[in-house]
C-alpha cells in the first residue's frame, strides 16, 4: 500500500497558479478575484470560506466576501449572484453549500454566469464535463481527477465505482472518470450488494458523507482508493486502515483530496480571469 | 419470455398528446408546431424527418421544415436555429442528427433555447435529466422509461448496465436510470470484460449502433433487455433470438423503443407549446 498525498500535488498547482496570477497583475494591474458568499452563519462553512479566501490572498488571488443572513430569500440570492456574474471586477464566483433550507440552492447556482463557475455547479458545467469539454470542473472530482494522474493511475479500461451521486461531487466524478474511458458503476443509498459491486472496482470514489462507510473487506487486493468524505473528527467515507490493508493506492483524511480541491479552485479563477482579460 | 412492444405504447401516448393539441389549437387558434431542421441529403435522416412530420401532421401539429445544403457552415445554421429559437410560432425544434462532418454539432445543439428543446439534446436538458429535474428528456432514453414504466418493470435497485456513452442516447439512458434509483454501469469501446459486466445486470440497455452486438449468453436469466439499437436490415444492437432465450422482457427491432422515441418527441412538443402559452 501506498499513500496518494494531496499535500504537494495541491501546493504544485497553487504554485503555477499563483505564478499566472502574478503575470495577469503585472499585465492588467489587477488581480485574478474570487467572489466568496455565504448565507447564513453555520461554523462549519465560514471556516471553509475563510480558509479559501486566506488560499486566494496567499496565492496572490484578491477575494471579495459577500456574506447573507440567514432569512435571505431565493431572489435576493440570486440577485446578489447575478450582480457578481454582471461584475467585471469579479472573475470567479463561489457560493458555499449548504444553503439554508428555504433557499432553492439550483436557482442560486444557475446565477452563476457559466464563465465565472470557477466551482464547477452550474448545470453548464457538469454537462461540460459530461461531454469531455474542457471547461470549468467541480472542485473535488477536479482534484480527485489530477490525484490519479500524479500518481500515474490508470484509469482507462479500469472498473470505477463511485459511491454516491450529489451533483457536484458523485455524479461529475463518475463524468470525470467516463470521459477518460473507465468503465463507470455509480452507487447510491438504494443499490442493492454494494459490497460485491465495490469489490469488483479498480478504483472507487467514496463519497458518501458518512464516518467510516467503507469497509475494509470491500476493496480489491491492489485498487485505488479516493476518500472524498470528510466527516467531523477528521474521518473520511472509508475505514482507512482495513482499507489500506488491501488498496495498493489510497488518499489519507485529511491530507488526501482535500487540499486539491482548494487548489483547483483557485486554479480555475486564475483561468477565468485570464479568459475574461482574453475575452 | 415477454415481448415488450413499443406500438401501442407510443399510440397511447401519440394519443394523448394528439387530444392535449386539439384542446391547445381550440383555446389558441394555433397548432403546436415541431420545426425540423436537416443539412445535407443524407437518405436515412431524410427519410427519418418526413416521418416525424408526417406523425406530427396524423396527430394534429404543425411542423416547419428547414432544409440546408450540406456546406452550410456552423455559423450558418446557428443563425437558422437561433432565428426559430426566437420565432413565437415555432414551439419545438428537431435538428436532425448526424449533421456533416464540418458542422460543430454542439454549437448548433446550443442554439436550441432550452424551453424549445423537445428533441432533449443541449447541455441545459442534459443536467436537468442528471439532476432529476422535470424537463426535456432525449427521446430515445425517455421512451425507454416509458417501456419500463409500462411493463411494470422494477427499477428502483436494480443494476442496470448501459452499453453506450452518446450524449443524446447512451448517458442520459443512464441519468434517467439513476434517478429512478438504479445502480448504473456505463459500458463502451473501451470497457474491459463487457460480457461478464452484462451478466449483472437486471436491466441492460444497448446503444451500441453496431448489428447484433450484444450476444444472447451476456444476458442473465430473466433480465430485462432494451435495444436501442437500429442497423441496417431492421436489426438491432442485440442478438434477438439468441437474448430471448434468457431475457425476462426483450423489446424486438423494430416496435420496441423507435415508436416510443417519436411519441415522446411529439408529447415533449405539445408540451412546450402548452407552456409557451402559459408563459
Amino acid at each position: 500500500m501506498a499513500l496518494m498525498s494531496g499535500t504537494e500535488l495541491a501546493r504544485d498547482i497553487v504554485g503555477r497558479a499563483s505564478a499566472k496570477a502574478a503575470d495577469h497583475t503585472k499585465r492588467t494591474g489587477r488581480k485574478p478575484c474570487l467572489a466568496t458568499v455565504i448565507v447564513g452563519d453555520d461554523p462549519a462553512s465560514v471556516t471553509y470560506v475563510r480558509m479559501k479566501q486566506n488560499r486566494c490572498h496567499k496565492a496572490g488571488l484578491e477575494s471579495r466576501h459577500v456574506a447573507l443572513p440567514d432569512e435571505t430569500t431565493t431572489e435576493q440570492l440570486v440577485a446578489k449572484i447575478r450582480e457578481l456574474s454582471d461584475d467585471p471586477a469579479v472573475h470567479g464566483i463561489l457560493l458555499q453549500h449548504p444553503v439554508p433550507r428555504h433557499i432553492d440552492e439550483r436557482a442560486a447556482f444557475e446565477a452563476i454566469a457559466p464563465h465565472k463557475d470557477v466551482d464547477g455547479v452550474t448545470m453548464h458545467s457538469f454537462a461540460g464535463m459530461s461531454f469531455g469539454h474542457n471547461e470549468f470542473v467541480s472542485c473535488t472530482p477536479g482534484g480527485i481527477m489530477r490525484l490519479l494522474d500524479a500518481y500515474d493511475v490508470e484509469v482507462a479500461g479500469k472498473h470505477a465505482v463511485v459511491i454516491g451521486r450529489s451533483p457536484i461531487l458523485g455524479k461529475p466524478a463518475a463524468m470525470l472518470l467516463l470521459a477518460r474511458d473507465a468503465t463507470v458503476t455509480i452507487c447510491h443509498s438504494k443499490t442493492v450488494g454494494l459490497a460485491e459491486i465495490v469489490r469488483t472496482a479498480d478504483i472507487v470514489v467514496a463519497a458518501v458523507g458518512r464516518p467510516r462507510f467503507v469497509q475494509g473487506d470491500w476493496i480489491k487486493l491492489g485498487a485505488v482508493v479516493i476518500d472524498a468524505g470528510y466527516n467531523e473528527g477528521n474521518v473520511g467515507d472509508v475505514d482507512f486502515d482495513a482499507a489500506a490493508a488491501h488498496a495498493g493506492l489510497i488518499t489519507p483524511v485529511p491530507g488526501g483530496v482535500g487540499p486539491t480541491t482548494i487548489a483547483v479552485l483557485l486554479e480555475q479563477t486564475v483561468d477565468a480571469s485570464l479568459r475574461q482579460l482574453d475575452a
